[in-house]
């Protein structure tokens, strides 16, 4: 902890001198070449932010299923190499471009790869937190500005693709400064890596999109980190009963330890498991979350909320081409079901909020770092995450 | 209209004497004997109430398209023959069985087919109409109290069975008490016929369900009654843009006598109907109504909302097996989709208030009853409504 003060403490001395301000960087990145290869760290070349954008040192990332869906290039319309990929993260501004004002070097920042723009007809509405410009786009894979790449390989100076607005697999990068919250300096960086993505999705999910009531029920499907922050909003907004679903057995064991009731493992039943939910439940939950991005596990979610009221709220990322596996006609079970981007959370508006709730203690954090390593070993980390022993693995860099 | 009063008031007079109470009344009903024979108007018996049971003179019923689809036999599980079929009427209490406390002999009523009993967990909720017993159930053909039948054929006393908890196409009906609402006895009984299904289903739609803000615009996905109710339920609460969906032209006209601003015929366009509202909605509407139960029309309903934060309501009754055509990541957009049965109205205790509400001219009523008959053209009554032609078609019984 020592070390990591005052290697920030040096960082935002070096900051303030604005030694690197307008120029080009060449920092350590780890670049993807093609689908599920190994990340190669090398050296690349980060231009200098542009007109409202931000470069951004971070600090440390951490990998999400996303992240894992793109490496592995699930979705050819996602393939596009070489590109750094990494979205959760925590840093230190390191310059603005023209017209930033809302943050300055050596301010906190995590980046966000749904961002807001503050100015379009979505940001203004108060029911939706996708921006019109900087919107989560898997498609995405350059600069909104002006269509060009921030980066490039140090050896050919070719461009290398962006992701999800925010390319945090790299010591240093560049974000439409929409796509970057300033933070309490007081917050500990480390952990409000996780609100990048993961437990803002999760627990937002629960906070906003749910606004789970205390004494309701809950069931939470798949028990990754989205699911866990799923089931944290829900024991902090006061539900009842936290049931936890996985087909792996041993998430039960972290899902236990951050306060969830119940469990069900459906390998282990000899009946669906929304027969079981409804069982304990008399009826069914009261809210349910799919954090597995799996139309049978959704269908399920639904069917484990009780008729009349029950809300089923989307978290996990579907592949195509599987439809909704739902008749029109159980709708007027009074079942909804509704998706949620980002937990709902607006990013840059209430971000700072949430950072406040968790540097309070409201929140538990600490149980979702289960491991560390250094940024070079980020292709181990991938490993934990598909082996399934990590929810997040935190990478220094 | 002085003749309507005079038969009201003797048979006011009669129910007083309780001349018919705890007997079994002759009467005149439409009985359906097979998938689409013509219904065939004949002479029935009709038991007394039994335990929280009611039995009504019903004076006025009309026809919607869930009597259409019943009587043709679409579902295989609604066969049930012979059937006396009919939900939307009005009437006049006629006699109560033990334990019914909240009407008499002579109480103007709606029945309703989605009951509300009041003490179950779903009553108690506020989220939701479903009553437990007594909710919408097409597969339902005897009374819920016991199994049986109160009607029989007068020539060989054997059981014609019940629909939809009302059985309105006969001068007496017998129901649970839970879907009998007593209304104001001021209240013009003929048009309050239409409280008892389509109109509540598409005003409380737009109300209940959507809870449609002033200024608001708002998409109608096939213009029966259904949806032009939820139009009209649009209009009172202040909708800029009223739009109008439907593959029949003509039916633009009432549209646009009851306020709509704007129609699209379908197959005269050059492009999917939702791109065409998009334009002229800067993006989608807020709200959409899917009133035609067909799954293609359901999905361009959803589509035609504006992302972020757009509202489709599904009051269509849609038959099987076709699923939703709607894929999970779609739910990311922001846009939502829920179903509404009976508009979301707790019967027996919001229609009396929803009663006054039209009485008082807030609610256009006149312009749906476009045609009159006696009960006995009934069949002439299926037939308008199967070419279209009409509205609703009031029966005097």
């Amino acid at each position: 902890m020592l070390l990591f003060l005052l290697k920030t403490k040096a960082l935002e001395s070096a900051h303030r001198d604005g030694a690197s301000d307008g120029k080009v960087i060449t920092c350590k990145a780890a670049v993807a070449w093609g689908p599920g290869q190994p990340l190669v760290i090398e050296d690349v070349c980060v231009d200098p932010p542009q007109k409202m954008e931000v470069r951004v040192k971070i600090l440390f990332t951490s990998i999400c299923h996303t992240d894992l869906s793109a490496w592995q290039g699930e979705n050819e319309a996602h393939r596009a190499y070489p590109r750094i990929l990494g979205h959760e993260a925590s840093g230190i501004v390191e310059s603005v471009g023209e017209g930033v004002t809302d943050m300055k070097e050596g301010d906190h920042v995590v980046p966000i790869f749904n961002g807001e723009c503050g100015d379009c007809v979505y940001c203004k509405h108060d029911k939706t937190n996708l921006c019109e410009k900087f919107r989560v786009n898997p498609f995405n894979k350059v600069m909104v500005n002006d269509g060009k790449c921030r980066f490039s390989t140090r050896s050919d100076g070719k461009p290398i693709y962006h992701f999800l607005n925010t390319s945090t697999f790299s010591e240093y990068t560049v974000l439409d400064s929409a796509c970057v919250v300033k933070i309490d300096s007081e917050a500990p960086l480390k952990k409000m890596t996780l609100l990048s993505c993961g437990v803002s999705t999760g627990l937002g999910g629960a906070w906003n999109t749910a606004n789970v009531k205390p004494g309701s029920t809950v069931a939470v499907f798949g028990l990754g980190a989205v699911g866990l922050a799923a089931a944290e909003g829900a024991r902090t907004r006061g539900a009842s009963k936290i049931i936890g679903v996985d087909i792996n057995s041993q998430k039960f064991i972290k899902g236990k330890a951050m306060g969830m009731t119940d469990f069900f493992n459906p390998t282990d039943l000899d009946k669906p498991v929304h027969e079981k939910i409804r069982e304990i439940t008399g009826g069914g939950v009261d809210y349910s979350f799919e954090c597995a991005g799996n139309v049978d596990v959704l269908r399920e979610a639904f069917l484990s909320t009780h008729d009349g009221w029950g809300l089923t709220v989307v978290l996990g990322v579907h592949p195509t081409p599987r439809m909704l596996p739902l008749h029109p006609m159980e709708l007027f079970d009074g079942r909804r079901i509704v998706g949620s981007v980002f937990g709902d959370f607006k990013g840059k508006s209430q971000l700072p909020h949430f950072v406040k709730e968790c540097t309070h203690g409201e929140v538990n954090l600490e149980e979702f770092i289960t491991h560390e390593l250094p940024f070079s070993q980020i292709n181990e980390a991938f490993q934990l995450l598909i082996d399934g022993k990590s929810l997040r693995c935190l990478l220094h860099l």
